[in-house]
């Protein structure tokens, strides 16, 4: 959603053009490893935090439950990305020569995956749901009233049926509630080949999506006390922690929120709702973690945009709409 | 193992280079499709039928449990390859918007393969063990005086602890019980890429190594019965059925038998043992079934020589009894 952080420089550019100056002081902190789990911006955070000092942050990296109603974000989940090794044979063997006697790595792998949900979606990583923050009253009545119900699901993936946790709505599962989504799994030939072996190893990536209060530690320490107990012992198996980043959840009455919800309502014309996100922007974590900063995070993309997929799109008179309400934000700020 | 067949071919030049003629027929019949399950072989063969008319055939495409003493295989295992997909949204999607509300295809794929097998190892396909022919009286003492027993396949392969079907020895499983061998699987970015995508599909290979009476096609249905009865109704699935041979067992006292151990104990010095094969070599099949005509199957591959695997090798000064042996069978053959 790159074509978001140019609607903020288009913003600043209005003013700029308009009257040669901005009603007030803007500091940008652009990073480009986002999709990585911005490893290195939280030090970065940490050096710099004196020249960073602000009154509050704005994110335009969301997107909209409908093109019709702008939206403030203000819980984002966190992550915590791991890759599992399972280690069989010391190279890959003859499937008729050794397949049958020893545990195949990949076999072994699926099988350790298929145990880490219940049968009905729900985690069973050892202590994973422990500090899992409930939702407050009302805030589910909230939620409920965004468009992204189970048809919005269901169209916007193509799959026959839902799935998830029992209990929550889809849209609460996809952001206050936490999962365990297996992103890649690999073993042996890939592209279709016909090798006749036994691998000797397989591998999976995983990437957790946290909500407050969990601690991305302490969840590869569930994942951890899961293989322990489950992992077999003809197997070897390595567990690397890849990168992660706590939750966030802020205030919804804090600094810059009304000027936000003025602008936005200027440029759509109806009131701004409050919604959570179901991503995670490392960013938003590391400065509130860092500098104690709130992050007013909107944002205009529409429900098929298809991030980070394929063919990745924002809509363009959406998109101008985001422009000018940007544009107001930086006055309205300015006056309070 | 081309290795072999050269020892073959030696033996042939061996017979020409001292006597100018081979003291009985010999046709050749050669294949490079054996690794992709040699598909166009059985209708060449049906074809050819009456040019390749001959008493017995001899093939040199099997491995030994010890250097010192010489093997012929009366068993073969088939083999079925498929490949299972697993379909879930109509492109990757975003994990933190849709991870959590729609079954994860690689994880879904994960969950059916782990409900292939039971706890013990042994395989849940329905029906699967149906046709499979016990061993015969005295069979199992004959095959456990082999030298591969369990230390031999901890010691080839490495891993921790043997696995598989209770009941058989490890040898006996790699060679008289069937297995459901998962020889690749992919989804996702693979190469450790740390995209935050639930996949769109994942993709997993099967080699079934068959056992006398099983039917590869009967094989498929099994599996295909097993998908039906556990596939949940969130994802979507394709079965492809690859290639597949049934599996052979031959007379031990049929055409050219008794020549072959004459001419393996005059190399070796010891007489020959009876051995089954765990792979699968489609000719061998092919020409029992279409032409009712049994193989002579041995070989001269050490226990360590890592067929299939990387560095795949031949020890020298057995090869070189192998031609030995193979140059003294044409003779023995020939006078009956």
């Amino acid at each position: 959603m790159k074509g978001q952080t140019m609607a903020a420089i288009a913003a600043v550019e209005a003013h700029l053009g308009a009257n040669g100056r901005l009603p007030l002081n803007v500091k940008f902190l652009i990073e480009g490893s986002e999709e990585i789990g911005s490893r290195n911006l939280r030090e970065l955070i940490r050096e710099q935090r004196e020249r960073l000092a602000c009154d509050c942050c704005l994110n335009v990296d969301s997107g909209l439950s409908s093109p019709e109603v702008p939206e403030i974000k203000y819980a984002l989940r966190g992550n915590a990305r791991m890759d599992l090794t399972v280690l069989g044979p010391r190279a890959d063997v003859h499937s008729g020569t050794f397949g049958g006697t020893i545990h195949n790595p990949a076999q072994a792998l699926c099988e350790l995956i298929a145990g880490m949900h219940d049968e009905h979606g729900r985690i069973t990583l050892p202590g994973f749901y422990d500090r899992v923050r409930a939702l407050e009253p009302g805030e589910r009545e909230e939620l409920a009233r965004l468009a992204r119900d189970e048809r919005h699901f269901l169209e916007a993936t193509g799959v026959p049926a839902l799935w998830g946790e029992p209990g929550f709505t889809p849209y609460e599962r996809t952001t206050a509630r936490p999962t365990v989504e297996l992103t890649a799994i690999e073993a042996g030939p890939t592209g279709g080949g016909a090798m006749s072996i036994v691998p000797a190893r397989a591998r999976a990536s995983f990437l957790m999506r946290l909500v407050p209060d969990q601690d991305p530690e302490e969840c590869r320490q569930s994942m951890l006390r899961y293989l322990e107990a489950h992992a077999p012992a003809d197997i070897g198996w390595e567990l690397k922690y890849v990168a992660g980043v706590r939750a966030s959840l802020f205030d919804r009455r804090g600094p810059g929120v009304a000027a936000l919800q003025r602008a936005l309502q200027a440029a759509w014309g109806v009131p701004a709702a409050f919604a959570r996100m179901g991503g995670s922007i490392g960013a938003v974590s590391h400065l509130h973690e860092e500098m104690g900063v709130a992050t007013l995070l909107t944002g205009f993309g529409a429900p098929d945009s298809n991030i980070h997929g394929p063919n990745e799109r924002l809509h363009i008179p959406t998109w101008r709409k985001g422009i000018a309400a940007l544009t107001r934000f930086f006055a309205e700020a300015a006056t309070g």
